[in-house]
């Protein structure tokens, strides 16, 4: 049972929502289960905020943030996780259920950490690129012939599992002294410089650019690392690139 | 875990829908988790059976059965229960979570029972007399500023606790796509190969190579990198010490 403060770690990130009704009702259940924060990626209607259907939750709706791109709507967070069926595709991340997403939620919540939770568009859900931004997907147990479900009511049943007692649940002691978690923007730029690495030393050829960067977006966040990793690496590529490319003149 | 037969021996009862929307989405997540007895009791509109809301579940309108009175809808059943918020009103029932109805349900179930869940009207809720005819009540735990729910979304969270998993029920998932380890060998190869790219690039001073040594070993350690993270590493690395230390002759 996550707390009130605990619950403002967490963004409810709608990535291109086509539906304004459904972007208010993604709003109205977050206000049921008391968490505030939404972010709109790519909306495709521009007048989602008036939506109807937030009722009761329309100052959610105003205080929406509105993003253009999905990364820079998770760069400040620390645990990024996909939703959707993967009835019809083969995840690269760990795949988990609601229940047991909640205390990984606590556990990265508790170590100061921050997360987002990503709804894709009605018809298509969360592409490709959208899931190589993600440390973790969860998966709705829904009925194999019919399992794709409505937005509002997805989120609704995500929220829920987290604010759902469970008996003797409790954050485990271990997460006190956990290694600090690690912003995706930073992640992004260790990815960019690792890159440009590549590129410097001749490691990737020009066809095979676009895969390496995917499945590089993909490692660094299964790697789990900490701040202090991440300093480490982004100096030494740095250093590595400023070598293979001395400044000119 | 309720399985499909059981799933057949319940019930969901919509008291005086107003909005064939939520009528349709109702029936979306009943299909999403694999139910498929809907009654609707003296529904506002006529025309309900052919809301656009029901994605994948239109045979489930088309095989609603239709009451005009809820008595009658419930007749057969051995149990029913009410759902709602509580905040303006004085139980006369035990109130149970959403989570403690599954086992109530399964148990009455598996001694032949049948059951059916109540769901008021869109504004109001389940009148005092509807919920004269339950024997139990659940309650969804909303926040108290805003507890009332979206029909199609009180619905969903209250059938997806019915087919919920209990973590540690089954196999988990995140255990079965596990990456798979790396040796410890592999790892100190690599520590090597960068211990050496670090050298050759200028990035530790030398007497700051012991301590990124061993600080080295033990963030490749808490990475948990799988053998094909390690392979491109190690070919990255490769490439560029080489382009860094270029074969003399």
């Amino acid at each position: 049972l996550l707390t009130e403060g605990q619950r403002d770690g967490i963004d409810v990130v709608l990535v291109s929502p086509r539906n304004p009704l459904n972007i208010g009702a993604v709003a109205r259940a977050m206000a049921n289960f008391g968490f505030a924060r939404m972010k709109v990626v790519a909306p495709f209607e521009p007048h989602w905020r008036e939506a109807k259907s937030a009722i009761g939750a329309e100052h959610l709706l105003e205080n929406a943030r509105v993003c253009a791109r999905l990364d820079d709507a998770v760069a400040d967070c620390t645990l990024v996780v996909g939703t959707g069926t993967l009835t019809y595709r083969k995840p690269d991340q760990p795949v988990v259920s609601p229940a047991e997403l909640a205390p990984r939620i606590a556990e990265e919540l508790a170590r100061g950490g921050r997360v987002a939770i990503l709804f894709g568009p009605e018809k298509h859900g969360l592409t490709r690129e959208d899931l190589s931004l993600c440390h973790l997907l969860v998966e709705i147990p829904t009925d194999a012939r019919q399992p794709s479900m409505n937005l509002g009511q997805a989120v609704a049943v995500c929220l829920y599992e987290l604010v759902r007692a469970e008996p003797g649940s409790a954050a485990s002691p271990e997460s006190a002294t956990a290694p600090s978690p690690v912003a995706s923007g930073n992640l992004d730029r260790l990815a960019d410089l690792i890159e440009e690495t590549m590129s410097a030393s001749g490691y990737s050829p020009r066809t095979m650019q676009a895969a390496n960067r995917h499945d590089l977006r993909l490692a660094l966040r299964r790697l789990r690392w900490t701040e202090p990793d991440v300093r480490r690496a982004l100096g030494l590529f740095r250093r590595v690139l400023w070598r293979l490319r001395p400044p000119k003149g």
